[in-house]
């Protein structure tokens, strides 16, 4: 079953449109246009998702004595990114587009040797632009620099089609055309020229409280950049809460948002997602070890869920490429159609996190340990997966487009998601043969009702059983029941009572006692 | 067990006190101070949180056939808030202080008669504010407006007691007074002038993207008010990936936000809070007697969790009170210890909200029925719930302070949250009687590993096991297990394999076989 096109760019195509078709995900305001780098989970997506996160919170919470679970708010105080040192530095370096004032990463528009021809000084009086700011072209070495003007209307022209620059205004810039010869960046969408750059932090920022003074500072609050802050600034409270000695952690689930300047990959890289963290903390001469564990902790993890081993690449993260107080970071990446990219990170980060804390807000953040008498911080091993990307890797990883032969000798085809079951959104279809026949009907419902508080169960009556089958094919549903006239006794006291299971991967069909459904599918789907 | 001191402000002092003390609650950012109106769930809290979302999930969505979940984005665009009128009348009326730039709820603020002095003109040096706005105080009718000075002054080296008028500066204020007489509005907290009522927006505003403008109104995104409009945003394309007729739901859980200028009352006012939504899409002659049928049904819900129908006041919301496009509206609400405070809202909004985006986007919502051949938009009834005060409301209706009688015959006493099992963040306690014998030590691991995929299990080996109860008591957790040397058949064969099960409410105890454990919980927990 492995999907030896994995990479396939075609792949990814398929895969979008069958999560917009099925009601996996929708982009976020989409009647509207749409939001850029925001997404909805439609019915299945949203199933799926909340699988992952309990199987997440069951594996790492609720079975082990050794993490708690925290749920923290999103708003969060200056002081707080202040000194987790977000507020300072958790930002790229940008530049401005003096064209469309579009914001480009400067690593990503490399300087070149050039002309710059500026058009100075003239007022563009449809639109109230400086000219200066309109048309700044770069002209490539060797070419004319009077060209730069046709090739500065051109995009005028098709940024503003119904906003032509008249003769005269043409006349003032012919007039003022200054030329700057060296190196020097532009846009490589649009041949203009850039700013230079600047750090944009990728926090989102918004106002709080009923200040009347909107540049008033002590307004400000940020969307939380990450989970983990929440955690460290809570770390004392939780502790002095519980009966928890070192090492233990402590575990959440939350939305973080990241003002991404490209959003891109589908739900990959989003500016609004969801993250599962936990902050493990332990002494400093555990950390490494601790690290170890919690990677391969992770692993079996992943496996559990339906990712094998085999299509995770594991980085250890060299000297000099991690952040400066990490002694060691894994990070564990997948490989998506669109490319290899990282799913989760493992870090060492020492005591710097609660250090920094400790300092920012001048309280003691240190642990006493009651057997050795030794007050001291402790350090961190942090394992920090995205949610989001998360849901997509499961399903990319379970999209099938699979070639059969139909019972007529023809070539046929389905796609089919093969979520482990504990994954899928819909755990069973249970279907009557004919919905005109009450008795099956009925027999359905009382076996829905019956594994309804236990797990999703999806009725459909509508077209044949085969066409019911492909439908859990492609959202995913591992187990479809049927209820025929075999049931009902009508073929004989031996299979009266049982139901036809079909298996979405194999296709085969096998017979079971109603009774002993439940059972039999919990042992399964959990 | 019914609480009768239960709007007791003493009690509520209490609960807080529980709360923190035993990790359900934190305030946000605490270590710095706190965010106002933003809360932090502790391990206890979390747990129960998940508890009340997750059996709202399982009776709202996994249970019913006729309503499917969904998860959208936070972020908003301010498109979809105009078309809902968010944008426009999501406001409260607002004053400025003039003196110290707070912001007043107008409808708080009664005018008053009197006198309004300014002192014109001047500015303050040390500051840089202009004494204009420095200096006007409301003088009440018959007293001196001279003396109006003295306040002003007063509230002003209060507010900035390093910042003393000198002489020269008070004579440039006496020299520009002003009197205004009449009816005026005046800040209770220091006499200071207020602005004319402005509406405030109670909307979160952040910039997404990267416009190097920063008053370029495209790049306005909210933190959505509610989770409702997504589902209406949705709504088309949740019914065109599913195969679903008319009556149907959309249900989501997730965070809205609200700049609250006066966040209160513990958790139930915050800025940031969780709600569980359902908009149910109906055809419009079945509003009126689906918004009962809802009413009823979420009732039996709060009776489930907990809360007893005789704790909840059911509004029926006149003519004249509800909005404008609402048929019917019942409000129900809880009795806090703070007052009767409401729970959720249940309300018919007619095609109130499909009309309006279907306007706004310019794209049709119409249903299309099958069977009719109608045309439609449908009318919608919406099932409201505050997540965050349902949570407050479990705790306070669980709070006990229980008077006993100890062993000796002497008063005793125990704080007890008596949660119904299925809400209790911790289902059970479980304790070797010794804990240096290991083999209770074994079998209480061995109990924890079978229950821990299950439920939430506490181990304890701290104390004697009369305190660990009373640990669990406070938890709220229902069932403690201790094994003892009866379970190692130290005392015949009879009570071999068997524990003793402790009921958190009677306190009374019973023996089960361990063999029996996980099926006897089940039943009971969920």
């Amino acid at each position: 079953m492995a999907n030896k096109d994995s990479t396939d760019p075609a792949r990814m195509e398929k895969i979008v449109s069958l999560c917009k078709r099925r009601g996996f995900i929708f982009q976020a305001g989409e009647l509207y246009g749409g939001l850029n780098g925001c997404w909805d989970y439609g019915p299945l997506g949203a199933e799926l998702k909340r699988n992952l996160k309990d199987y997440w919170w069951r594996k790492t919470v609720q079975e082990r004595d050794d993490v708690l679970g925290m749920d923290g708010a999103i708003l969060t105080m200056p002081q707080v990114l202040k000194s987790s040192g977000h507020l300072d530095s958790f930002s790229d370096p940008m530049c401005d587009c003096l064209l469309s004032k579009a914001r480009l990463r400067a690593d990503q528009v490399p300087a070149q040797d050039g002309t710059a021809v500026y058009f100075k000084g003239a007022k563009h009086e449809a639109t109230g632009w400086s000219v200066e700011r309109v048309f700044a072209v770069l002209v490539a070495p060797g070419k004319d620099p009077i060209e730069s003007h046709k090739t500065a209307r051109k995009f005028y022209g098709e940024l503003m089609p119904d906003k032509k620059i008249s003769p005269k205004e043409l006349e003032l810039i012919e007039d003022r055309r200054e030329e700057v010869t060296g190196t020097t960046s532009f846009n490589p969408d649009n041949g203009s020229l850039l700013t230079d750059p600047r750090e944009f932090n990728l926090m989102f920022k918004t106002k709080m409280g009923a200040s009347a003074d909107d540049n008033d500072p002590s307004s400000d609050a940020y969307l939380r950049p990450e989970t983990a802050q929440s955690i460290f600034v809570q770390y004392k409270n939780v502790l002095d809460s519980n009966r928890i000695k070192l090492p233990f952690g402590i575990a959440q689930i939350g939305k973080s948002f990241r003002n991404e300047i490209n959003p891109r990959n589908y739900t990959f890289r989003s500016r609004e997602f969801e993250q599962m963290e936990i902050e493990y903390f332990c002494r400093p001469e555990d950390g490494l070890r601790l690290t170890d564990e919690w990677l391969e902790a992770r692993l079996n993890f992943y496996a559990e869920i339906g990712i094998p081993r085999e299509k995770l690449h594991i980085l250890d993260i060299p000297d000099g490429e991690r952040a400066f107080y990490s002694q060691k970071t894994y990070d564990i990446e997948y490989e998506f159609p669109f490319g290899v990219q990282e799913l989760e990170g493992v870090a060492y980060r020492t005591d710097y996190d609660l250090g920094v804390h400790q300092k920012g807000s001048g309280k003691p953040l240190e642990y006493f340990d009651e057997e050795t008498k030794e007050r001291f911080l402790p350090h961190v091993v942090e394992p920090s997966a995205g949610c989001d990307r998360t849901v997509l890797a499961l399903i990319c990883e379970a999209y099938d487009f699979e070639k059969l032969t139909d019972e007529k000798g023809k070539d046929d085809s389905r796609e089919v998601l093969r979520f482990v079951p504990r994954m899928a959104p819909v755990k069973v279809g249970i279907f009557p043969l004919l919905k005109k026949n009450e008795e099956q009907v009925r027999i359905c419902k009382e076996i829905q009702k019956k594994l309804q508080p236990w797990m999703t169960v999806f009725y459909d009556d509508g077209g044949s059983v085969g066409k019911r089958y492909r439908r859990q094919d492609e959202c995913g549903t591992p187990f479809c029941i049927t209820v025929d006239f075999d049931t009902l006794g009508e073929n004989g006291e031996e299979l009266k009572n049982t139901v036809t299971i079909r298996h979405r991967d194999s296709m085969e069909q096998e017979r079971l006692p109603v009774d002993s459904l439940l059972t039999w599918l919990l042992e399964r789907v959990r």
